[in-house]
C-alpha cells in the first residue's frame, strides 16, 4: 500500500506539473543547481559514508569509482543541471500540424508522460540527472537507486526537493523509493495505473526482472557490443586512431568497441600498427587464425564464440579478419546489441551499404563509436541509452521523456 | 519450434525488404489489389464458410457483421490498398538531422521496425490492412487472426503472398500462424529476439493476456471510454449535432462518446432537446439525480460508477451534470480511458484548459469524437487507435510501424 500511496502522490503532483510555464520550472532546476553548491559538504559528508560502506563491504573498485563524489564532481553536476535549465523547453512543441479536409485544424503536440519510475545501481549523479530532466520535461520521477549509494541518494534527493519546495512546487514531484526493500520495486513496476514509464539504469541482470516483472511499459538503457569495421578502402591512420579512442578512451561505457573487423585486403598493413598501439595501452587481445597468422604471435589467445558475443567492459578487444563487407554485416547482425556500429572507409558504396543495412541504433562514418551519447549529439543529457526499437532509440533525452497529444479545433464538425 | 522458425524466416525476409525502393513495395500493393479484384469469388466463397459456422455457432450479430464480406466490401478494401500504394513512403525520411561542434554530419532516419505480430478477432479485412501497411512500412508481418474468420484469413493470406512473390518478395514477408492452437500465439508473444513488436486489435480481455505473457513489446489498441462535455458557453446547436454524432453515428466504436456532460448553467436548456434527438434514435439513458430533475422522467434509470466506467459500444449513453468545467475534467480524468474527449465551447479560456488539462490521445473542440481514425487524420490508414503514451498515441499509422536510426558521417573524428 505504501508504494500505491506514493505513485498515487506522484500522479497527482505530475498532473499541476504538466502544464507549468517553462520559467517555473527552469526555477526550480536552478534552485537545484545552488542547493547542490550550497549543501556540498553535507552530501559528501554522506557520501563518504556510502564509500567506506563500499570499502568494507569490498566492492569492485570500479563501482567503488562510480560511486565516489567530490567537489569536482559535485560542480560537474550542478553545471550540468543549469546548462538544462538553459535548454529549450521541449514540452508545447507543435511537432506537426494541418487541416483536415473538413476544416477541422489538427495539431500534435508534445505532453508530458506523467510518472517516470527510474531505477538504478550505484551512480548518485543519476539521482540528479534523472529528477531534472524529468522536471524539466514536466513528469513526475519516483527515483529507487540503488542500496551502495543509500547515504548520497537520500541527501541529494532531500536537497532537489527542498529546492522544489522553494520553487512553489509539491515535494511529491521528486519521490524517493528506500532500496532496502526489493518487494517494494516489484510493487513500483506493477502500478501501471499511476506509473507511466519505467527506465532501468544497470546491468542486463536488472533488465531482466524488469522484462519478467514490469507491467509498466519501459524502456531498457542496456549493454552495447560494438563493433569498428576497418573497410578495404579505409584510411589507415585515421582506422588506428578511430579503434583506439572506441576501445580505450573509457573502457567500461556502453559505447566502446568490443570487436574490431579487418578486410583481408588490408589487414596486413593494417593490424600490426593498430596492435602495436592497442597493446601499449594495455589491450589485451583475442584474435581469429587470420590474425594470428598476420601477427605471427603464438602468445595471442584464440577468440571463442563466447568472446565475440560478450561485452568486455575492458580492456580487452577480439579481433577477426572478413573476406568482404557482407561477411563483417553478418557478424554484426549476428552479436551486436543494435547500440553503435562503425565503418572505417572511404569508399562511399560501402559506407552506403553499412549505414543502410546495419541495425543499430547509432551507425557511424569514419568516427569512433563513443559519440553515442545525448549531450555529445547536443541533445541536452540523457537517461542512458535505449537498444530497442520502440519509443526511442539510441541516446534517451528530453524528447524522449514525452509524449504526443493530437488537439483538434473545429466549428461544429461531424462525421458523416 | 514451428513458430520459432516462423519467426526466424520473418526476420530474415525483413531484412531485404528493410533497404527495398518504394517502387518495388508500392509494386507488390498494386499486385495485391489486383489479385484480391481477380480471386473474389474464390475470397467470398471462403467467408461464406465463416460466416455459415459463425450464425450455426450462434455468434452475436454484430461480430457475424463484422466478419462479412461482399463485392462492395472486398472492392473498399482493395481500393483502400490502392490508396495505400499512392501513399508517401516513410522509409529512408530524415526526421531531423545538424551538424555537431566536431563537424560530425548527423542524421535521424526513419527505418522499419523489422518483424510486426499482428493478432486480431473476426475482422478479415485486418488481413489485408495489416498486411499491407508493414508491406508499406518495410516491415515483415506475422498475422494471427480470429478462428471464426479462419477460412476467409487463410484465402486472403494465400492472395497477398502469392501477390508478394509475384512482385520478387519472399513469401515469408508475410507470414500466417493458424488460430487452432492457443499454446502457438503464447510462443509467438515470447519471440523477443526475432519479433519486434506486437498489435492487439481486439478487446480487454486479449489486452490483459498480452500484458501478462507478451515479451515482445506492444502497442496496445485499447478501448475508449470518451466523453462530450457541454460548457456553460456552448453553442447548443453544435452541442446537439456533436452529442448525436458521437453517440449515434457508429456506436460499436472505440471513438463514440460514451457519457455526456453537461455544465448547470445550459442543462436546463440543453437537455431537453438532446435526449429527445437521443431517445429518437433509440439512444438509451441513464442519468445523475440532476438530469433526471430536469427531464422530469421518472422512467429514467441512475447512472452507477459501473456505467461511468463503461464503454457501452452500444445506443446507451450517460448523462450527468456538473457544477464547473473543474468537475467536467475531474470526471474524465477518473473515468476516460484517454482515448477521445471533446469540449463544446465558444470561450476560449475553457477550450484552452480542456485541451491542456485532459490526458487523452485526441482532444476536440466543438467537433465530434468520431474523428479519432488514420483515415480522417489524413495519415494512410491505421491499425487501430493507441490509448498508451509510449511509442504512439492515437491513431496507429505508417510512422507508427517504423523507428529511427542515428546516421553519422565523419572524417576520423574520435572523442577527447
Amino acid at each position: 500500500m505504501k508504494v500505491e500511496q506514493l505513485c498515487i502522490a506522484a500522479r497527482d503532483a505530475s498532473r499541476a506539473l504538466a502544464t507549468l510555464p517553462r520559467a517555473r520550472k527552469d526555477e526550480a532546476l536552478i534552485a537545484v543547481a545552488e542547493a547542490l553548491d550550497r549543501r556540498a559538504a553535507e552530501i559528501l559528508t554522506e557520501n563518504r559514508e556510502d564509500v567506506k560502506l563500499a570499502r568494507e563491504n569490498r566492492l569492485p573498485d570500479a563501482m567503488v569509482d562510480r560511486l565516489l563524489l567530490d567537489e569536482d564532481r559535485l560542480k560537474e553536476v550542478s553545471a550540468s543541471v543549469r546548462a538544462l535549465a538553459a535548454f529549450p523547453d521541449p514540452i508545447g512543441q507543435i511537432v506537426d500540424g494541418w487541416r483536415l479536409e473538413n476544416g477541422l485544424e489538427l495539431r500534435k503536440v508534445r505532453v508530458p508522460l506523467g510518472v517516470v519510475a527510474v531505477v538504478y545501481e550505484a551512480r548518485p549523479n543519476v539521482t540528479v540527472d534523472a529528477a531534472c530532466l524529468c522536471l524539466k520535461t514536466g513528469n513526475a520521477v519516483i527515483l529507487r537507486g540503488g542500496s551502495a549509494a543509500k547515504h548520497t541518494n537520500r541527501i541529494l534527493t532531500e536537497v532537489v526537493q527542498g529546492a522544489v519546495i522553494e520553487a512553489g512546487l509539491p515535494r511529491e514531484v521528486v519521490a524517493y523509493l528506500s532500496p532496502d526493500d526489493r518487494r517494494e520495486l516489484t510493487e513500483l513496476i506493477q502500478q501501471r495505473r499511476y506509473v507511466d514509464l519505467v527506465i532501468p539504469r544497470g546491468g542486463e541482470q536488472l533488465k531482466d526482472y524488469l522484462l519478467e516483472h514490469s507491467r509498466v511499459p519501459v524502456v531498457y538503457a542496456a549493454g552495447g557490443n560494438c563493433h569498428v569495421y576497418v573497410d578495404a578502402a579505409a584510411d589507415l591512420d585515421k582506422a588506428v586512431e578511430i579503434i583506439i579512442n572506441a576501445k580505450c578512451q573509457r573502457p567500461g561505457v556502453c559505447n566502446a568497441a568490443e570487436t574490431l573487423l579487418v578486410h583481408e585486403a588490408v589487414a596486413a598493413a593494417f593490424l600490426p600498427r593498430a596492435v602495436e598501439e592497442l597493446k601499449r595501452r594495455g589491450v589485451e587481445l583475442v584474435v581469429d587464425e587470420a590474425t594470428a597468422g598476420i601477427l605471427a604471435d603464438p602468445s595471442l589467445k584464440r577468440a571463442t564464440e563466447a568472446d565475440y558475443e560478450t561485452e568486455f567492459l575492458a580492456l580487452k578487444l577480439a579481433v577477426r579478419v572478413v573476406a568482404s563487407i557482407d561477411e563483417a554485416l553478418d557478424h554484426i547482425a549476428r552479436y551486436g546489441t543494435r547500440h553503435s556500429e562503425a565503418i572505417v572507409s572511404d569508399d562511399l558504396v560501402a559506407a552506403n551499404r553499412f549505414t543502410a543495412e546495419v541495425d543499430a541504433g547509432c551507425v557511424y562514418v569514419n568516427a569512433s563509436t563513443r559519440f553515442t551519447d545525448g549531450g555529445q549529439f547536443g541533445l541536452g543529457g540523457e537517461m542512458g541509452n535505449s537498444t530497442q526499437k520502440l519509443h526511442v532509440r539510441g541516446p534517451i533525452a528530453l524528447d524522449d521523456l514525452t509524449c504526443v497529444k493530437y488537439v483538434l479545433w473545429g466549428d461544429g464538425q461531424v462525421r458523416g
